[in-house]
């Protein structure tokens, strides 16, 4: 998963009005280790200019030093500091809510007592009823046990509910569906297991997040043989369709041909064991795969890949991916020239961009801007809507294709905040469902909530 | 579980502009077995009157020959027949919201990557803090395996889904607190004790729904034991809240004082054991208790009841409550001058109102009015703003004193969505935490959603 171990500070300062503060402001962050994000102007006088300034710095020793930095720079004078994150994160970024007002006892009577009980009898007695006449259709679960929460690593499932209910706004912000997050406080993978399958009739999916590998592999084997609706570990297969999207994306920049070309994919985890499959799947040809653990190559093997080393895969491939976890594993002489690159290891890739290039690399990215929210909500929502009982390898391809076809000329990946990239996925992957004959749901929609 | 088995139609009509036709067709639809509702009047001419009218019956053919009867009326024309609570019902009643939209990629950073990663180490550090910035704080699990929903018996978890949506409803109206439906697909009593352990992560409290007796106390006590959190079955506690309160008011209404009367609840199972058991707490005083059960007999003496028939505690009672289901069990010659009695079984009472009534009684009702939706939402927001560990019985009769004293003259109970009820409910509920030194949160807000 894409992210930045990163702390932000909204300051709100009072420049003196003078040719050259704000500048002389800025350097001083930045000497200091700050970041500079959004500045925004809030007033001006004859003497003054007040602003909000968004700052990031790695720690929180290191904030302490920019707003230091701040505090003494000539002419600025700090009026207050917010840790906006927080607040945005109070009592929590989800709700469930009404979709309608109760606002009479006849309304009363139709929603609850009399009146559900002629539309619980239906459902009894049809129970395909219940995906028209409750929220079952487009709820999906959102289940971690915290063990392997962003690159943070097994900090519990209460640690986790941040990211849950992300990705759930997410979820509601970009294609609609209703995510909510289930926390398990077990990470025994029998437990696991018969937990989600014993609540599984609320929900019409199972998105798992933040599971640690290999248990993820076996919860997630064993959920789809038990269930008859989609599931799926976002972690790998959501990473391995944004990774492969952005591949395609690279080689078409690079003028190069995917399907021909030597892939290696470098660290062989949730993530990089299921981007290494997709490729295989995309190419029909084997991938070579390094990894420190030899389960790990063993279920690459398994998979119909070929094991190799850090070194053969970067003496002889033409597009590389790494997603190991270990910063500046890969040496500008290792670099062969030519090669594409994506060093996906977050907050510090394997090998910066700057450094491959400079090293010869026909194209280079890091992990910031490949982020599985392109992925999921596009993924999940075409699955609901075409009620397939589970996800397919061709289903995934065609997400990472639509993102691809979506992607700018020039950019790597889309805006993620762009919805006609997510119903691109949605279409793609529902239509994919019915392709291979596994959509129960003729009518497709697209528009509706 | 107050309810009637009643359908409901929208049927909208053209009557000729003749004085008299409309109070015609009310004769018609009463002649044929139906109730009207509400009845609203849409547009006017000369020559007709077009007309929404809401109809209610007991069962599909009735329904049928209450629009027949519409149909033969001289000078009215059907020109809609609408099904308004399966309109209503339509994907459900809930959905999962953000608290506020995702507008930019800023906010994306604050809320999801990179930003959020700050919250959650916060959270693993402290877990205490996800009460602040998490919706762990006012996220209520409404659990159900289907097995005793409303009195249509067992139906299955995904026929209860629409009551569970209702409490959903109801709990966001009311009070503010989010309820999220979980349906489970297993009535393995270690089952679903292990299953809801471990979900119970998610939720500030756990409402148990629609459990069948006797496997329904087991359950609930099994997970009182094992959970930091309250744990409530609405359908024992909810029940016997309401109850308890409706016969606060009828002896006040009668001039009875409910300490020194003597009780017999008739029917022993989840809402009646409930209800005996709470009435002993408030008036220190054994009830008398009849089941045709020998187990639920032995349940009731082991909280402290006397077993009795029906014929004792019809003969020796001053106040009888009945939860039997069974339509007709009090014959008005069992009914003694004076008696209050409270006839709870829905559809159909024990013995209606009026014949109690003409038989001598001083105070009787039925299950029309007494409903639970009076008590769980507010008694769940108490707990909720106290951060209880449990719920005591203690807070339980708090929260059926609040309701009767909430209840204006002339009346049995006050009006299910006047939302001061529930906020008395709820800080009588979170008072009583904090006298009982069970209060974990010091600062209780009753305004805030």
């Amino acid at each position: 998963m894409a992210w930045e171990r990163k702390l932000m500070r909204t300051v709100r300062v009072r420049n003196r009005q003078q040719v050259g503060t704000l500048a002389r402001l800025l350097t001083a962050i930045s000497a200091a280790g700050g970041s500079v994000g959004g500045i925004r102007l809030l007033s001006e006088t004859s003497a003054s200019v007040i602003r909000d300034i968004t700052i990031y710095a790695d720690s929180p020793q290191s904030i302490e030093q920019v707003l230091q930095a701040i505090e003494n720079n000539p002419g600025t004078r700090v009026l207050e500091v917010r840790d906006e994150v927080l607040e945005l994160h109070q009592k929590g970024k989800i709700a469930i809510r009404s979709r309608y007002q109760i606002d009479s006892l006849a309304t009363l009577r139709r929603v609850y007592t009399p009146g559900v009980a002629e539309v619980c009898l239906m459902i009894a007695e049809d129970p395909a009823l219940a995906r028209h006449y409750t929220i079952t259709s487009h709820l999906i679960a959102i289940v971690t046990d915290g063990s392997a929460v962003l690159g943070l690593g097994d900090i519990g499932p209460l640690g986790a509910m941040p990211v849950m209910e992300g990705k759930a706004m997410l979820m509601e912000t970009l294609v609609g569906l209703s995510g909510v997050p289930i926390l398990l406080n077990t990470q025994d993978v029998d437990e696991i297991v018969a937990t989600i399958v014993h609540i599984a009739p609320t929900f019409a999916a199972i998105q798992l997040e933040d599971i640690s590998a290999p248990r993820c592999f076996e919860i997630e084997r064993r959920l789809q043989e038990q269930l008859d609706k989609p599931v799926m570990h976002d972690d790998q297969h959501g990473t391995a369709v944004v990774t492969t999207a952005a591949l395609m994306v690279a080689a078409r920049e690079a003028g190069r041909d995917l399907k021909q070309a030597r892939i290696g994919q470098i660290g062989l985890g949730a993530a990089g064991n299921a981007t290494a499959r997709m490729l295989m799947a995309y190419t029909q040809n084997p991938v070579l795969g390094a990894d420190l653990d030899p389960q790990a190559l063993a279920r690459h093997e398994a998979n119909g890949g070929q094991a190799a080393t850090l070194e053969d895969i970067m003496r002889t491939c033409d597009i590389v991916v790494a997603t190991t976890g270990a910063p500046g594993l890969i040496k500008p002489e290792m670099v062969r020239p030519g090669q594409i690159i994506l060093a996906l290891s977050n907050p510090n890739p394997e090998i910066t961009p700057e450094a491959a290039l400079a090293a010869g690399a026909a194209f280079a990215a890091d992990g910031k801007s490949v982020n599985n929210v392109l992925g999921f909500p596009g993924i999940f929502r075409g699955l609901v809507d075409a009620d397939a009982p589970r996800v397919t390898p061709e289903m995934l391809l065609a997400a990472a294709e639509a993102i691809a076809a979506n992607t700018p000329p020039g950019e790597l990946v889309p805006d993620p905040l762009n919805r006609e990239v997510h119903q691109a996925v949605a279409r793609a992957v529902a239509q994919t469902a019915f392709r291979q004959g596994l959509a129960r749901e003729d009518f497709v929609s697209y528009t509706e909530d």
